[in-house]
Order: structure tokens, then C-alpha cells, then sequence
């Protein structure tokens, strides 16, 4: 690891202010970087942070490159430009090709020479493995499933049969893609388990955070459409289908046949009754509970926020007589005539 | 796979209105099937589907057998017997007989000659893996507990000591059965642990989702009774009690020492608070909070359905003024002389 | 497993009422306790069932031994002093010391050698596992990551490159550390990865449940300080700061740069927006959404409590009506000129 800011620069295309010879061997924030470490100021705000910042160079825009002690790299967006070059100094080890010994790869398999496999991970029949795959300790990959080229699967991931992961997606440990969905036929007995027959299709450039849970399809697929970036502990039941470049935060929880547009962004905690449609564009806020499609782009919300408790406990109890209220209310403008 | 008409009209006692030689390969949906897959309605207001059906054939009720198009397996309850039938079709492989060598068994464990323990799955001293058991790779099983006739762990599924399992139970991947309950003394110094000195006790017929976390007792067990279902990412603290045929969906949390009765309903991200009964027969809509035990049968909610932002905006900063209100409306009765 | 009397006594600083050669085998609930299990009382209110308790001894306070059938061990906080007793009766098997056959552990890596490293734990490169620790089977610990003395990894946790944890923490299965922060720069081309390059860093005698994600940094690290308990499904979001001895209860989700203070209790289920702080000594009730920086310590909420369903319909309907129905009783209150 380690850029000289000239080769920065050319990486992320800008303007560079000083001496492209210095080196860089870390990101730092625009407070706390050190003369070695690389920071970015998105926000004008922060600009007093700049002024005295100690860092080897600051990404930054045009604009306040004056104010900068330290050499600059002028770009129209500062935050997307350290994205772009942060995955350089990614510290993530990168595993040795091959086929790891404890590693159990069945015969029917097809696995790239150029995949990782690590440690007891384990790659059932007919799966394939494709160029640049990472699998690592304890990954599972069921019969038939397929991981496409530069995807990485964290430790302990598991990936049922018929399940299509696509290009350079990262799948962080412990989620588990392709689990049943839970459909059952009631009856006086009790329930009657249905198979759950379909697959689970994820497109490229997909992330999902850790402990996620995506459901395979009833009869047809779950999808998961390219460039759909997902948070920790996110429940996708079966057949839900999320539009391209959606993004979804932690704890979301999408019930059965679900299908949310592109480009939609959904906060923590957000949970979505089943077979609901929600268009392209739509935002929501956190731990809003969504029961209707929505069906125009625009934000939504539902949350109550905190409040203390003596205070909440009073209004707490007033919610339950809301309805009443309103009828009182009714009574009170009729009696004094000036209903508006 | 594959099953003919004929074979399903037995399997599922339906009236067979076709050709029973018809050979079927897989399960569609009325609308997607193709001329090897079978299809059903359950539902009248699908009926335009099934009249342009392409399917084998379509799982009805008698009444609807006038209106397909393709051969008919007329039933009184279509859904049951897509469930009963599904089975048929499962894609999921079924493990090979026998130890994985990879897989570590542990002396004192007593493995069933006809289960098939997958590999780097692992069972400790004393453990029980009954007839026709699969332990899919990476599963664990600890010391002394025991895993019943014709139950299936998911990889990476982790059963800590001192658990029990009954017959034909499915638990989905990274499931955690058997880990400590939340118990801690406080103190002025911190907190001290209560070791979780109980067990886990599961029925038969018990389905648990993927990312599930079912905690052991503390002093007595934690137990979910016969044919109960549950979906991803359910958090059942210690000592809950849940009676058989209970469904609960994903997300739901479940505090320590809650009893929850049979035939219960209980939809996604629910929360429940500690030490609450809740008797037969509750059906609870998502997102509810539960804070006082339920005695009497019925359909309970409390969440806040979305809004647009501008408008939630408004009316959530009013829910804080909520008590407020209630007295400016009292007042206002007062001095009209209105009061009801 | 089994103490006597006389045993306890010195073990917890209790006055022994009875015979000290008696021994205890195991622990017990005051109401089922037979005569070789050690139980307590902590509340008064359940004084009668002390009256019939069959237990070999009861751990209560000095004003309750008069009540007491069988032996008592007379303490101030009886609760306190079952927690500290009650590890001696912990049925946690306690696994071999040494590396299994089955774990693979780097060339790079330094185990203690009174470390019990299980089956199929991997242990990559330049790691540090310390005295005592034990990782359980399937475990993972990733490049340099500093496991401490006495902690346990209960099977299948996963344990990224760059974390370090503290001495006698418990973490517990499947539960993952260090995974990669939900940070991405928004772009018309859809969003561009932040590679976090930050870590995770766990004070002691933490304890962390099963299924829970804790992010590593964007560019510092996630922290969480000594004394911390953590129930299942916890999501802690990169950088966050969680002070010592705060306690969180399961399911609650904590957005990204959060700092949260010493002594807090959360609740299951809370959501806490993203760059909050916290401070010392608060406590919020369960599902409840903090949406805005804590600067007083005290109790808080916001959730609304279940209704039944009928009832429940008509109020949360007026929930969006909620402005407009201010609006109406100014109205009121302007036209009688009883405005307070």
C-alpha cells in the first residue's frame, strides 16, 4: 500500500496543488490524519478542520484549496473522488489462489484456477466458481449455484442450491442467500410446509452487510437487481424483486413478493408488508412502517420519536382515545357553529 | 423428479379431469407454467389466468375446473394440495449417507448409521443424531444434546449443549439454538453474569429460519412446542414458552419469560416484552409493540402506517402535544356547556 | 460441578443458616428447586414460595431467613450473589486445550499454548490468540486481529482482519465483528464503495449475543468499552462508541458515528439514528426511535402500545389528521375566547 499524490491525482483526476512526489500509506480523517495519511473535506463546514489539518494531502473542491496548509487535490466531489481511491488502501487480506487443503470441493464442481478458496469451505456439486472468486474459511456454496468473476464471500456465508450471485459483489460473513421461504398452507392440523422451488438471482456490484437473510422464491426468483447496496441483519423474503441501485439499511425487514424500483433508498429498521409495489425514487426514513404501495417518488415516513417518558406515557395513552377526541372535537364545532 | 397426473390425483385426492398419463416436472405459477409444470388457483379472482393457462395442469377447486383450458386436479382446499404435492419438487439435494471425513465426530456422540453428517460439520461428546438426520457442512451440534428422526441443519446452523430437537424439524442456515440468555445482576462496578444453566427444548415439525436466535434458559428451558414455524431473524430470549402451531414471522423479538399460546399469529418485526402471557388464538400485525399480556383471542395492532414526509413532519411533532390537546378540548367542553 | 454449603457461603459472603456439609449439585428456581439445586429470592413478593421451597438451600436476605423451610445464605443483594455463584454450576463444556487437528492456524499466527483452539477454527496470518482463550468450532479470526485473555468465541463467529477484543469476553455464535461499514458515495452512476479502513476495538469482559454484526470503521475504529453487554441481533454501525457497562438489549439497531455514554440501558429493538450522542445514565424503553442527541440522563420513549385491532384502525387513521385537528381546536378556541 502507499500512492504518491501524483499518482492520486491521475487516479481520481485532480488538480494537484504541491509536490506530487510525496507519498501517502493511509486514509485519515481530515482531523486526525497524520503527515502520511490522505483526508477529504466534503463539507464546507468543516473548513476550521482543514486549516489545521496535519495531513500529507486533503481531496478537496477547488473552492477551498486556499485554505488548505497541506497539498491538495482539487476535484468537483471531494466524497466521491475518496471513494474512488480508498480502495486502495483497503488493509482487507487478499486470500492466495487455489483451492485451500481443508477445503471440500465436490467433483462436479467448476472452479476457476484463479478463485480463492479458503479453509473448510465448502463448494457442492455442479457450482461454479468463477475467475477472481473469494471464498472464504467456512463459505459455503450449494449444488449448482453460481458466484460470478471478483465476487468475495466472507467467512461463513451460505449460498443454497440454485442460487446466481453476479460480477465483483461482496457478501459479508454470516448471510446466508437462497434459505426457504416461509410459505405454509394453514390448516386445522396445523401447517402444511410448501417447497420452495424457485432460485435466488443477484445481479453485479451488489453488496450485502453482514447476518442477512435472502429468501429463495416460492416458485419464481428473488431478485436482486445490479448495484444494490445492502446493510447488516436485512430480511428479504421470497420473491421480493429490488430495482438497480437501491440501497437499504440495517434491519429492514421486506415481507413476501415485495417489489421496490431503482434507485430507492430505505433507513434502518423500515418494514415493508408483503406484496406491496413501491416505484423508482422513493425514500424512507427510519423504522417507518409501510402498508400501501407507493406509487409516486418522494420521501416517507412514519416513525414516532423519542420523547421523555413521563411525557411520552401521558401522550402514549392519549393515542388510543385519538378517534374519540376527533368526535369531540366534531360535537364541540357544531354546537358552536363555526365548523370550517 | 417427476410425478403423473395420475400419481398426483392419489397423492393429493383429487378428482383428475384429464389425461393421467401426463407427466409433470415442476411447480409454476398459474400466470409463468409451462406444458411440464403443474399450476393452481386458489383464489376466483385469478380465474383469467387459469383460462390462458399453458400448464400441465392446475390444482382447482370444482367449481373452477369449467374454466381451464388444460387438465384440472379439482380438490376443496387447491392450496393445501399445492403444499402436500410441492414436496415432490423440492430442488434441495439430499446429503449423501454417512460421515463426512471431514466432518468431526466427537467419541462419546452416538451418529444414526442413516444420517448424513455433511462436511466440517461437528458433533460433540455425547451428543444424539437420530435416523435419517442431516447435518449439512459446517453445522454444530454440542455437547450432550440431541437432534431427532428426519431433521435437517442448514450449514453453518450452530446448536450450543443441552439442547433438544424433535422429528423433522427444519433449521435454516446460521441459526443459533441454545445461546446464553441476556441475564446479568447489576451493580455499581457492572454488571455480573448469570450463567444460563437451562436448555432448549424443540417439538417436532418445528421450521426455524434462517439467522435465528433462540436463547437457553436461564434455570428451567426455553421450549417451542410441536409444528410451530418461524421465519428469519427471530430473537426468542430465555425461558419463552411458545404452544404448537404458533406462526412468527421475520424479525420478531421475543423477550425473556414470555408464554405465548397455541395457533398464534404473529407478523413481522412484532416486539414483545418480557414476562407477558399471551393466550391462544392472538394474531398481531407487524411492527406491533406488545406490552401487556394478551387473555382474550383476537387481531391486535399498534403501528403508525406511512405518510408522506411533509405531512408525517406535522403530525409527529403533534403526537408530543397529544395530552395537551385532550385538556384544551376538555376546557373548551367546559366553557360551551357541551360536555358529553 | 457441586459445592457445599459451607463453600458457598465463603464464595459469595453469605451468613449460613443450615448445615454447611450439604451439598449443591445444581441451580434452581425457588418454586422447583428439589434438594440438591441451590435457588434465590430477591423479590419479597414471592415469600410464599420460599415457605414451600424444597431447595437444598436459598439465597436471600437476612429479614427472610425466618421464612425459610431449608438452609438459607443470608445476603444483602441475594440476585448478585446467585450471579456470582451461579458460574461454578455453568454446564458449558470447556473445551481441550490446544489447536484441534482440524483448525487450520497461520505460520504467522501466535497462540498461547493454553488456548483451546476447536475443530475447523481457522486462525489467519499474524493473529494473536492469548492465555485461555477459546475459539470454538468453526470459528474465525482474521489477519492480525488480537484475541484476548480468557475470551471465548462460541462456534462459527466470524472475526475480521483488524479487530481487537479484550480479556474474558464472550461472543456468541455466529455473531460477526469487523465487517465493513455501509458507507458509499451517491453518484448518477449508482454508488461507489468506501473501503473502511478503520477497526473494531472491545474493551474486557464484554459480552456479545448470538447474531450480532459489529461494523468496523470507516477510517477509525468502532469501539466498545469494558463491561459492555450486548444481547442477539445486535447492529452496531461503523463507528459508533458504545461507553462501559452500558447494556443492550436484542434486536436494537445503532446507526453509523452514534456515541452512546457509560451506564446506559437500551431496550430491545430501539433504533438510534445515525451521529447521535448519548449521554452517561440514559435509559430508553423498547422499539422506541431516538431520532436526536441525548444530553440529560433519564428514561425515554416513543413506542405505542398495542390496541386491539378495531380500535387500533380508527385511531391510527386520525394519527394523520393529527395537525389538522390542532388547527380545528385553535379555531375553536379563537371563536369562544377561551384560548388559555
Amino acid at each position: 500500500m502507499g500512492l504518491t499524490l501524483a499518482e492520486i491525482a491521475v487516479e481520481i483526476g485532480a488538480e494537484l496543488h504541491g509536490d506530487g512526489r510525496i507519498a501517502v500509506r493511509a486514509l485519515g480523517t481530515l482531523k486526525g490524519a497524520g503527515p502520511d495519511q490522505l483526508a477529504f473535506l466534503a463539507n464546507p463546514k468543516f473548513r476550521s478542520y482543514l486549516e489545521q489539518s496535519d495531513a500529507a494531502a486533503v481531496i478537496c473542491t477547488p473552492d477551498e484549496v486556499p485554505f488548505s496548509p497541506v497539498p491538495a487535490l482539487a476535484v468537483a466531489d471531494p466524497y466521491k473522488a475518496f471513494a474512488l481511491i480508498s480502495r486502495f488502501f483497503d488493509p482487507a487480506p487478499v486470500g492466495p489462489t487455489g483451492v485451500h487443503p481443508s477445503a471440500v470441493v465436490a467433483a462436479t464442481a467448476r472452479v476457476s484456477a484463479s478463485a480463492s478458496i479458503g479453509p473448510n469451505a465448502v463448494v457442492e456439486e455442479g457450482a461454479e466458481i468463477a475467475d477472481g472468486v473469494t471464498l472464504m474459511a467456512g463459505a459455503f456454496v450449494g449444488a449448482g449455484s453460481r458466484i460470478g468473476a471478483g465476487t468475495r464471500l466472507w467467512p461463513n456465508v451460505t449460498v443454497y442450491h440454485g442460487v446466481s450471485i453476479g460480477e465483483r459483489c461482496i457478501i459479508h460473513a454470516n448471510t446466508v442467500i437462497g434459505s426457504d421461504g416461509f410459505g405454509f398452507a394453514p390448516g386445522r392440523d396445523g401447517w402444511t410446509k410448501i417447497a420452495q422451488v424457485g432460485g435466488v438471482k443477484i445481479g453485479s456490484d451488489v453488496e450485502l452487510g453482514s447476518c442477512c437473510s435472502v429468501d429463495r422464491g416460492a416458485i419464481e426468483d428473488t431478485i436482486i437487481a445490479d448495484g444494490v447496496i445492502i446493510d447488516n441483519q436485512v430480511h428479504i423474503a421470497h420473491n421480493v424483486r429490488i430495482g438497480r441501485h437501491s440501497a437499504i439499511a440495517g434491519q429492514v425487514g421486506i415481507a413476501g413478493s415485495v417489489t421496490i424500483g431503482e434507485n430507492c433508498i430505505f433507513a434502518g429498521k423500515v418494514g415493508i408488508a408483503g406484496h406491496l409495489d413501491i416505484c423508482d425514487g422513493v425514500q424512507v426514513l427510519g423504522m417507518t412502517m409501510v402498508t400501501r404501495s407507493i406509487k409516486k417518488p418522494g420521501v416517507y415516513a412514519s416513525g414516532v420519536p423519542h420523547d421523555d417518558h413521563a411525557a411520552w406515557r401521558k401522550n402514549a395513552v392519549r393515542f388510543r382515545q385519538l378517534d374519540e377526541l376527533f368526535r369531540r372535537v366534531k360535537a364541540l364545532e357544531k354546537s358552536s357553529g363555526d365548523k370550517p
